[in-house]
């Protein structure tokens, strides 16, 4: 056995200034995500993790519904304070994969009234199957309002980060949605192939019935099957024009010999 | 949109009888867990989630490996309080899938000592790529002492452990560890074919260079490259005597033709 004073080794701060690599990587992770672990306070104090699954706003926000007869829904009643940590790890050791600590404060999201509804859209757009059980009495949305971040890129890759490095801009994120459902349907049946690409040509991903699911100021939701993916745009989106035209040439640089 | 009082919904409450499947599904999760979600506490008493890899005591009491520049060792040097979700998860519906809540104290493990030894031993058997960090002085190793479990076994198949339920029985733990070591290196030398059967004839894996990295009263850990398998006993052994006719009853049962 060595023991640590035998070879002691000085080892730096491994927070670094954030960039747009890193915002990028958060963003991705953070849109990407179809499950989290939730931390909460238990009556007595005492942390508990638990798993969720989850879907993001219009702004990058993430939602969770829950059951009241999950103790973790009772616990974010009591005290909001909580954060979920997005790990989707990958092959050999599971502490070499980029994964984000989101700090958050949960907030009941009415189910009546325009954000109610568009949680509600948006939750089941990307959670499907949640539509056996999103009408049940004891099921709640919450949104998990985001304070702040820490990024893990790997050993020694560490961001602390803003909610602003993460959200959308709030405008546009309002722009997007009000327009959402109707570009996503127009997408789905009038450009199929067109998303096709986006998951072939752009994403790697194996050829296949992929279906756009929700668009926001940052990106594109792709699903076929079980998987999802993510889209980002070269850069934020604010409006219908925008938003058309970054469709258009991100079909155009999925297929560059069509 | 549907209102919740629209069509409210009233189901009973989840929790069903502890069982011998709902101990046995338990502990092969935390048994068979390469990673985890960790909750701590913050300074601020905000409840924080983060990435841990992981390994087992002799008796089943959850292991980390974890460096002072990582937010959590600070978080749990000052408040030991933590929590556990261990959810491999799978296809489709995240939530459809078996996952364990724990509950736990942490307590750092001297380096010097019987545990310091078993407790490196151990870790490094499960995590051998923590070789490249275990001496670093940074790095500290923390038992996570069990208070209690939550396990879900998918919608409405909830249980409440107690840490008896989880953990093996302490006398045996001890007089298998003090054997363990000499017992793994003379399977994988003299019963390799016996270890390849277990995988293969026992756990439904594919063939191929299986090892056997560990042995405790409840069952054998294997691994293959990244991969790991978790082979339960049919009885807790207590001494070499009946490890020895478990490993042999084993092998004959996993080649029922040879």
């Amino acid at each position: 056995m060595t023991t640590p004073s035998a070879a002691p080794q000085k080892r730096e701060d491994p927070i670094r200034p954030t960039d747009d690599a890193a915002r990028a990587l958060a963003k991705t992770l953070l849109r990407s995500a179809r499950s989290g672990s939730l931390a909460t306070l238990g009556r007595d104090g005492h942390p508990s993790a638990s798993l969720v699954s989850l879907a993001t706003d219009s702004d990058g926000t993430p939602l969770i519904l829950v059951s009241a007869l999950s103790s973790h829904t009772g616990y974010l009643e009591a005290d909001p304070r909580c954060s979920l940590l997005l790990a989707p790890g990958g092959k050999g050791d599971p502490l070499a994969h980029a994964r984000i600590t989101l700090k958050l404060a949960a907030r009941k999201v009415a189910r009546e009234g325009e954000e109610g509804a568009r949680v509600r859209r948006r939750f089941l757009a990307r959670q499907p199957k949640a539509a056996l059980y999103v009408d049940f009495g004891d099921f709640s949305f919450f949104a998990l309002d985001l304070k702040g971040a820490s990024l893990n890129g790997g050993f020694g890759r560490a961001y602390e980060l803003t909610a602003d490095d993460l959200l959308s801009d709030a405008a546009a994120a309002t722009a997007i949605a009000t327009m959402e459902e109707d570009a996503v349907e127009h997408m789905n049946t009038d450009h199929a192939d067109a998303v096709r690409a986006y998951a072939t040509g752009l994403l790697n991903a194996e050829d296949g019935d992929w279906r756009l699911t929700g668009l926001d100021p940052d990106g594109a939701d792709l699903a076929r099957a079980d998987l999802v993916l993510r889209l980002p745009f070269p850069a934020p989106v604010t409006d219908a024009a925008s938003l058309r035209r970054t469709l258009a040439e991100l079909a155009t640089a999925a297929r560059p010999h069509a």
